[in-house]
């Protein structure tokens, strides 16, 4: 185990990822079947037009339809229910949202109070979403430093534990089933994808996408495509720096992509791993979102736009790119967002067929 | 072979659905073997959330995940075959959009011209998308007794075959593969449902699931439940007078239910098999249709709208209903369409959660 020395330690042989899995290939795998028929089985979605506005064919992931409206249900899940099993008496976690949401659905399931802290710019329907679920919401500031203080605050106060959404193995090595079931997918399908590409958050997503692509032999085929908000270019500067760095938080629609540093074990696992880290312009991730809705009917939050987005632009400008991965992260947005964001692009002349 | 007798009739052996079989389960599972690798296998989508408003399990069926955006490529694939086997030079066909869309891809595919007549209120996406499809489109008039004069002035000047969207039999025998479908899904999920609920526009669907859900034995297990708007009550009105009628078409958003009289086809299927017609009213319509979006995360058209409306209504009436199927018929729907009735929803304070 990971970290954990709780009194349930006896329980601990029950859990079925060997810890020494966490963080690989392997444990990716487990963790898929150890999820399996706790979370849904997303579909792979297709829509011819949005390959032609492409260029390219697009396997699109659609964790917008997962559990608790994302995939981070996934990570979640594994990470509380180790602390459950640890004798675990309660939960705390920071998010922009998905996150939370998705520890407060674990902490249900397990009967343990949870208590999630967000930025007071988070989603309203996020935060709904949690309460909804039974647990506590505190609101703290808008960067990722001021949520950490608070949270190690109730962590030595009231004793929780932490379910870091960046930092914890399980939930890194959770976040990469997404991933992993894309590519059985498409393999299904018949298919071969040339890269898949995620946002970039704390990093979680593309940390579990590194492990997933690794191939059993560790050999990958498939390049790993990391995008994040041109406003919040946190891994394209800590790429840069070699190291996580602060950075400033320009304004961005997508408010899973706001935090201002990368995580340090997802930028372990991804430097020298992602293959390229595209900066999305707003206009992109409203585009993007957009598309997904008449184009490939689903409703999307903007996070997953700006994945889609960069995958827009990749094959529109890589005649060498055929087939592109897409996981959509989440859909857990406000109807008015949609609604404004639509009706601007709805007026374009060149909307919604392109 | 039912009203063929083209040049290329030895083609017809190779055909697989035994036209004895047309117009039963049967016909429909083997119509759905046909399919297979034709058309998409869509996800039956499960949400929380929306379980919650409708007070009951709710088994969405995302026919707008469909290839052309909507089921009716099933029935307009296994037509456009068995015309295109019989020497056909080229097809016409009415519809309020989804069936034409649907017949210029099956044409396309079989190398055939098409020509496509819609009533001058269609949805505008829809007539981009049978002109990208490389077809023909002739707008006329708003009802379908318009439409029918042009079609059989097309027919007989040039010589081009009819394929109709309620009286077809290959036709309704292949929309019956949506609900097949469905039916597998739930059961595949350890499910068992209650009713499934069907949009009425000409009748195909619904018909469809009366086949769909007569059982191996002819026992029927589901109940076939009918939604049309309030605005255009044809089935109703036809179970009323005993045989098809024309009605008074009102004002609806749901444009793909404006056929203002149900087939005679469909309604001597759906007679005394259909256990209820719900008349849904507009609003209720545009409520559904927000709702599939902000719970469920996908875009349906207003015509798939209508049934999910039917299924919250019986759901929320009826406890002794757990499990409800809705087959989301289409998704091809304006953007502007969208983006004014999420504006108008989302600002009613028990929205989007209830």
């Amino acid at each position: 185990m990971t970290g954990s020395t709780g009194a349930h330690v006896l329980h601990q042989p029950h859990l079925p990822i060997d810890a020494q899995e966490l963080l690989s290939h392997s444990g990716v795998q487990a963790a898929g079947r150890r999820l399996e028929g706790l979370i849904r089985h997303t579909p792979t979605v297709r829509s011819d037009d949005l390959d032609r506005s492409a260029g390219a064919r697009l396997w699109l992931k659609a964790e917008n339809l997962q559990r608790g409206g994302s995939f981070k249900i996934r990570g979640a899940l594994l990470a509380v229910e180790r602390l459950a099993a640890s004798g675990s008496r309660g939960l705390v976690a920071q998010s922009t949202g998905n996150h939370a949401i998705s520890v407060a659905l674990a902490a249900r399931d397990h009967g343990l109070p949870a208590v999630l802290v967000l930025p007071c710019n988070a989603a309203p329907m996020k935060i709904r979403r949690i309460q909804d679920a039974g647990a506590e919401v505190i609101l703290a500031g808008t960067v990722l430093a001021e949520r950490m203080t608070i949270v190690d605050e109730l962590r030595a106060e009231r004793g929780l534990d932490v379910v870091d959404p960046y930092q914890d193995p399980y939930v890194v090595t959770g976040q990469g089933t997404a991933t992993a079931e894309l590519l059985d997918q498409v393999d299904a399908a018949g298919g071969r994808l040339d890269s898949v590409v995620l946002p970039v958050g704390g990093g979680s997503a593309v940390a579990g996408a590194c492990l997933a692509t690794a191939g059993p032999d560790g050999r990958r085929t498939v390049a790993v495509i990391a995008a994040e908000p041109a406003a919040v270019p946190a891994l394209t500067q800590a790429m840069r720096s070699g190291h996580p760095v602060t950075v400033p938080v320009g304004t961005t629609i997508a408010d899973g992509l706001r935090p201002d540093r990368i995580g340090q074990l997802p930028f372990d696992l991804a430097h020298g791993t992602v293959a390229d880290v595209l900066m999305i312009e707003e206009s992109e991730i409203a585009e993007a979102m957009c598309l997904a809705l008449t184009h490939a009917r689903l409703l999307v939050e903007p996070a997953a736009a700006t994945a889609l987005a960069a995958a827009l632009r990749l094959g529109r400008a890589d005649d060498e790119i055929h087939d592109i991965g897409v996981v959509l992260t989440g859909g857990n947005v406000e109807a008015e967002l949609v609604a404004r964001t639509l009706a601007e692009h709805a007026g374009r002349p060149t909307f919604p067929l392109t």
